[in-house]
């Protein structure tokens, strides 16, 4: 294997490692020589290219903050309602978080502000704001309910997709997450969306 | 002060402390001399009261779990509808959560569970069972909207509820997690109230 092609598969093995660690015990219960175990990897290969467990925590909250913009990306060239796209990503968002350790831990670390000590940014309002301009497509195209605003939908979309991350992290690891965010359209469209959207929507799922 | 009343305040004092530190730096990031520090009791007054940081964790989740049920009564006893007695119950919570500080911390750690290696259980089957036992009593009343399943509309409240309080105490430790619960309401009732319900519902929020 040419050196780069190693380096970079010891890089992996050391973040899979370190999400599942992390997925079992929480950041702060796993101490790095359970990392190092998991990964098979060296302490000098892991200080290499890791200085800390904390540059490995900052390390997954940017692979996973990589994934987003390319599902979006995918969803928005594929000519679908501006309501119907905020929902196909989501549901690929949550698929990712439930099959990805490395993506699931990146997320619940970026999420747990108390968790690492790096100063980063709380995700939240990024999400707020993607939502908030999926939403402003929706009410340009004339998909919403009347009367509602887009920028407290999208906190209430948010919210309820923040809530069911977590409830479902803390029950099960997120195994169920999917399962968890596909209840909520039901309940959420219905105080979101047009009627007559809503009816084509219910439609589509029957048929 | 009589000794009993001594040893109750000097109780409440390092509560409210660690409540405290916990709600600014997180748990596992509090040292216990910041506790002390802040409480302004001798290490030995501590150990009297608690024999380690994580007896203190228990305590705190232990006080903010006596809250719930004395307010569930409390509006149990009013006499309004299952779904107004849900909101308002919920309204009580929310509004706890944001001005006291030992039940803030309370809530913070029983969901966290990475803070604590206590064996502690979720709390989240027991709010869903909570709401979920609320929405029955509005299924038998006829107030849910056709074809809601009380089960699964709990489980939606309790992810949007989770959610809000989440987002809230990451961004502003929960300053805003009385706002950011009653902008929930217009959307997920109209997806699980009956229309009927919801109208007197609008009425009573104009008047």
């Amino acid at each position: 294997m040419p050196q780069q092609h190693r380096a970079h598969a010891t890089r992996r093995a050391i973040l899979t490692a370190a999400a599942e660690e992390f997925d079992r015990a929480g950041y702060s219960a796993t101490p790095l020589s359970a990392i190092l175990r998991r990964s098979g990897v060296t302490k000098g290969a892991f200080y290499f290219h890791f200085p800390s467990k904390e540059a490995l925590a900052t390390a997954l909250i940017g692979a996973q903050e990589a994934v987003w913009p390319e599902l979006r990306e995918r969803w928005a060239g594929r000519g679908c309602d501006p309501l119907q796209t905020l929902i196909g990503f989501v549901g690929d968002v949550v698929e990712r978080i439930a099959t990805d350790a490395v993506v699931r831990a990146g997320v619940r670390l970026s999420c747990e502000g108390g968790a690492i000590d790096a100063g980063l940014p709380s995700p939240y309002p990024l999400w707020e704001r993607a939502l908030h301009e999926m939403l402003d497509g929706a009410a340009g195209a004339g998909l919403l309910r009347e009367g509602v605003q887009p920028a407290s939908a999208a906190r209430v979309l948010n919210a309820a997709l923040v809530g069911a991350r977590v409830v479902s992290c803390a029950l099960n690891r997120c195994a169920d997450v999917v399962e968890r965010t596909r209840e909520l359209w039901p309940v959420l469209l219905q105080g979101v969306a047009a009627e007559e959207w809503l009816h084509d929507w219910e439609d589509a799922a029957v048929r």
